[in-house]
């Protein structure tokens, strides 16, 4: 059921016990949402866990909470509701399984499949962090500087740190209030760009398998599992090759395991949500993944001859 | 004289010539001032021309009225004011001798010498460009799309796209304003950012030679000459060690001769510009470079010495 951010927060107000959940893999913004919604709702006296199906990225430790954040360790768990932010269902992991309350989904992704016991869906937002930002205010509770940093880096992230054509009047905005917070902004880029040696070194690897395709208008990179498995994070690997002059379509292939492999696709023209979905995945026009059950030699054949045909300009 | 934003406004209103300028080396605040206090003056029915004394960077390309932009070819001008803007008087090349038009001088540099007839200073504020807009607010013009997207190139240059300590509420609610009127941020970003194939793939192999020094103090990469000569530029190649995790002093090394090295430093904490200077070079703490005249390997290893003995952490 499509519920309005009144009614949203009318329902977190009623609750009294709540989990927190996001995405796998989850990233600034999954994580950063739900530091922030844990914030209010510890405000308005509720007992709240955030529990995650995957690890967190250490660049996120800066955040108050961190590491507070749980797995789905236990047999079951009890709430009044299971907020899921950031992600349907599916995305998830074992907690939808194992949590048998109803589920208050959050979200910004227009590719939501909308499932959920009750949604609200602000696909005008850049970040699931803005709409808690919004919830804040609909709750009437002002976020402390820890709690700000937390939403924060949800936007710089979905947002590629204000570069992205979501960045609207609204998320700046948001930014400017959260400012007035204390979020430091040099802080937060030092901690989101600081990587571990290990990963500049991949970084260095995965540029070498940098391709262009389609006369120039769509590059990949393609990493094998025996370098994935070696590095924490791919994040950001994309950027170095969207910007490539002319490219509209960048590609990113990682092998997660020697038959699994998951897709990243950004583009300044092409809708790539659509071959993402057509593919089983989601994310948005300008930015979305999908994941592949074929090795990566057969997904990269496979994927860049559908990325080819798709091209728009 | 030091004015206020409302006495500028004042001048600037009774005023019918005015030739704006800005400092040599111009940036993306620089030319963004200009071209958005340009759009605001017209708007009010004067004539203004920009006038700079050094080449404009060709990414600013994309911005409307980058093609009227003049150099200081004629004898002399005549005008009501000239407008220096984010500079002081000296940096801005022979326009102050050829123009004897009162100055009238908007900078956001606190180091401003303030030796213009009339200077409006706000360094709390973080790009020129940002007190342009509030002159828009305080002559009651509204930007169009093409002069907001000059205001914002401003404060995107001079925040580091809003990842700086300068980055204020202020600033982000400029930014929404300007957004609201049609900027396209990535638009902005994708003309900043964009790098030829060929620099990829440069980048690519000289992050092949990336190495830790001093426990992970200080980091290099280390360019051979038949590497350099392939290449246009290696401009960002050293903010992918900057970022290290531990890394103190990030260093490049690129041989552009076989026997001659361009040193280029960054840094966190250590003072470089210290060491730059003892090597016969300059710059500023954090980022400072020298020439050495050996090959790679000799200089190399010479350099590392000499910056491992410099660490101050």
């Amino acid at each position: 059921m499509i519920i309005s951010l009144k009614e949203t927060a009318e329902r977190l107000k009623t609750a009294n016990e709540l989990i927190l959940t996001a995405h796998i893999s989850p990233d600034g913004d999954a994580i950063g949402s739900c530091l922030g919604l844990k914030y209010i709702l510890e405000q308005l006296g509720k007992k709240v866990r955030i529990i995650i199906d995957d690890d967190v990225p250490s660049f996120l430790k800066i955040l108050s909470g961190y590491n507070d954040i749980e797995k789905p360790q236990e047999e079951s768990y009890q709430a009044d509701y299971l907020v899921i932010l950031d992600a349907c269902l599916d995305r998830v992991g074992s907690l939808v399984e194992k949590c048998k309350a109803p589920v208050l989904n959050i979200d910004h992704h227009a590719t939501n499949d909308k499932r959920a016991d009750y949604l609200y869906l602000a696909a005008e937002r850049a970040a699931t962090a803005e709409i808690v930002f919004d919830l804040g205010q609909e709750l009437g509770v002002e976020f402390d500087k820890e709690s700000a940093t937390a939403v924060y880096i949800g936007l710089a992230t979905d947002t590629g740190y204000f570069k992205y054509s979501n960045t609207s009047p609204h998320t700046m905005r948001t930014a400017a209030a959260l400012l007035e917070k204390g979020v430091r902004p040099e802080t937060i880029s030092e901690a989101i760009e600081t990587k571990d040696f290990a990963i500049v070194r991949g970084l260095a690897k995965a540029l070498q398998t940098v391709e262009l395709f389609a006369d120039g208008r769509a590059a990949g990179l393609f990493l094998e599992y025996d370098l994935t498995e070696t590095i924490e994070t791919t994040e950001g690997f994309i950027d170095e090759i969207r910007i490539i002059d002319g490219v509209d379509v960048a590609v990113l292939i990682k092998a997660v395991q020697p038959e699994v492999c998951r897709v990243s696709m950004r583009s300044k023209v092409t809708d790539v949500s659509k071959l993402a979905a057509r593919l089983g995945g989601g994310g948005h026009k300008k930015a979305a993944g999908c994941t592949i059950y074929k090795n990566l030699y057969d997904t990269k054949h496979y994927l860049m001859d559908e990325i080819i045909k798709s091209l728009e300009v």
